[in-house]
């Protein structure tokens, strides 16, 4: 059988990127490794749209996420966090073990925080140090609006701190125009690569506060000796070499498609995989999709881990389900990563074939057909991108 | 040319695992990857000569040391930091960061600790609560008396914490026997992967330190979030998998060989190159060495940056140099990883070649043959291991 895995991370990494990983080591005390570390940098920074700097941390998402609330922020300081779903609750948790204060600002799953809500809490809180974001909720699939946050906060002293890790590449974020201070990514999603590296992009803004900040506990985790590692294009701990040498072949396959033009792409995939389900009777999840991810509602009366079970076992297609409360209730069909049109058609194909075989009431091919009508419209229809 | 790493990691890397990293990537919410960690923690529990869990973190060696000392000792703890070079030092800036009290015991470098300093540390604080130390001193070369601390750490309510990174398969190191606590190692020396995992064996002593911590600051190095995940054979953040499954293909091969067979083979490779390195002139710098790299003076009048520039670029063969202080004077040979007694002898001839160049006396052939002679006698003389 062939396997297609269409999950929010890890997602299919490109074979030139996987064969790279597969190359012997070399020493990183060298030239070498500094050549190859300030390039990956280089081009981190074009797909963040930041001349920032852009540090690269041997650790999953999480990691650099803590970096960034743990090297900005004393102890004790106010940290808005907008939570519109489990991501969003990890900023929440995140702040609370580092001992910050939390104002909690959540909507229910499935939707997006209105900036209104954010600018209601920014004027009740004006001693707010921080403002934590999430671009592309990947439990619930729902998109953030990014720039409108971005305005209210650079209006205040308080840092704009955003997790784009499910979004970079696929949904449009804009580091420096939308004043993000402290953007937060990682390497197994949009960047086409396994898991285990993150990275930050950290404004003069955030390094003030960096700077200022004399509480902070961290030392792996001290972005200050990224900083200064990187003056010289080394690493302040050993990297995970392989794969920043695998960064460098899947940066530059990224690079030369275009941010822009990835954005596009991602965005077809997303209103082919929406005009599927929705055309076979599926309902779906967030209210203002992010074009990573599409999440549907399970129909009542099929139960969702059969269902997703079916479609692995069945088909070898691999969807993700939903987390905690969501467990059952949702699916989630990812398309991102080194993924294309076809394989949002062969995903869509079999969640068909399994509803059908369920018993769920659907029309066999409409949501093939849907798909296509859209790939089709956005291919030969003249639109401005 | 050929190119030879012996450098104390990255170090060289077996083919077959190298191609396990170019596998396609897997979704790590699944059977499979649970299946995948806890073999891979078995295996790891073996080569640590422990029975109690060995936590698999993505990040660098650094990361789980902080880990360690994060999770398990409240800020203002004090710790009596063994330094016997930059690792040591390492513990005790890391313990600094972490607003722990630090007393230092420290040896010039290329000592090793006499554990009567740290008798003497102990009874002058018997309120420590945390002794740190390093098996391998990867700066010097030096090999510390684990086996003695630990007896003397067991004896208080202090927990003994190690770092056996550039240790761990090249030098005994017997977890549970010699009292370790917590004994932290990473991928990229003696385990025969690339960096980006590092690891943390935690006994019945440490966990109920670090489940009365009430203090600790720690979310992506929290170690009970690692014990939880690995009851259900999870890991708690996205893992850097291609390294968990590249780790099972160089695991399996290391437990195949057998840990004391490992320390035998080790031992080997050390009595060779400092028996080849002698033979050349060439003073030994560690007092007592440690097994998995020979760390020798760079002569007077030769100047070691340009001594390892020719070794690479004549030879292909790449060795360390000193880190700071040490810069020019010293010369690391290490013998760590995937590599051979012929691959010693490759070495000492390229540093034989290139020391005749650069004007140094000695007697051309004289190192491989000394080398040779330890190899021979090794193999033929019977001798129980």
């Amino acid at each position: 059988m062939k396997f297609r895995m269409l999950t929010p991370g890890p997602t299919p990494v490109p074979e030139e990127t996987l064969l790279e990983l597969a190359q012997p080591l070399f020493y990183h005390r060298s030239g070498q490794f500094r050549a190859l570390l300030r390039e990956v940098t280089s081009d981190l920074q074009y797909l963040f749209c930041t001349r920032h700097p852009v540090l690269t941390l041997t650790a999953s998402g999480t990691g650099a996420m803590e970096a960034a609330l743990a090297s900005a922020l004393p102890s004790g300081s106010k940290v808005i966090c907008l939570i519109s779903g489990r991501w969003g609750e990890r900023w929440r948790n995140l702040a609370r073990a580092l001992k910050l204060e939390v104002v909690s600002v959540t909507v229910p799953y499935g939707q997006a925080v209105d900036p209104l809500l954010l600018q209601a809490a920014l004027r009740e809180h004006r001693d707010a140090q921080a403002v934590c974001a999430t671009l592309s909720e990947t439990a619930t699939g729902v998109k953030n609006d990014i720039a409108a946050f971005g305005r209210l906060v650079a209006a205040t002293p308080a840092l704009f701190i955003v997790d784009s890790i499910s979004g970079l590449c696929c949904v449009e974020c804009r580091t420096d125009d939308w004043q993000i201070d402290l953007n937060v990514s990682s390497s197994q999603k949009g960047l086409m690569l396994p898991p285990g590296l993150s990275f930050v992009s950290v404004s003069d803004k955030a390094w003030q506060a960096i700077d200022r900040n004399r509480d902070s506990r961290a030392f792996y985790f001290d972005l200050r000796k990224y900083r200064e590692a990187l003056a010289t294009g080394d690493s302040p701990f050993t990297p995970a070499l392989s794969l920043v040498r695998a960064l460098k072949v899947s940066l530059a396959r990224l690079r030369a498609e275009g941010i822009e033009q990835l954005w596009a792409k991602y965005a077809r995939l997303a209103a082919m995989a929406r005009a599927g389900l929705q055309a076979m009777n599926l309902e779906l999840f967030a209210a203002v999709p992010a074009e990573g991810l599409t999440v549907a509602r399970v129909p009542e009366g099929i139960d969702g881990i059969e269902l997703l079970n079916r479609l692995e076992k069945q088909y070898g297609i691999k969807l993700a389900g939903g987390q905690d409360t969501l467990k059952g209730k949702i699916l989630r069909l990812a398309h991102m990563g080194h993924l294309d049109a076809f394989d949002v058609l062969a995903a869509l194909s079999a969640l068909e074939l399994v509803l059908l075989e369920l018993g769920h009431d659907l029309e066999p091919g409409a949501a093939v057909a849907a798909a296509q009508r859209v790939l089709a419209d956005s291919l030969f229809v003249p639109r401005v991108v």
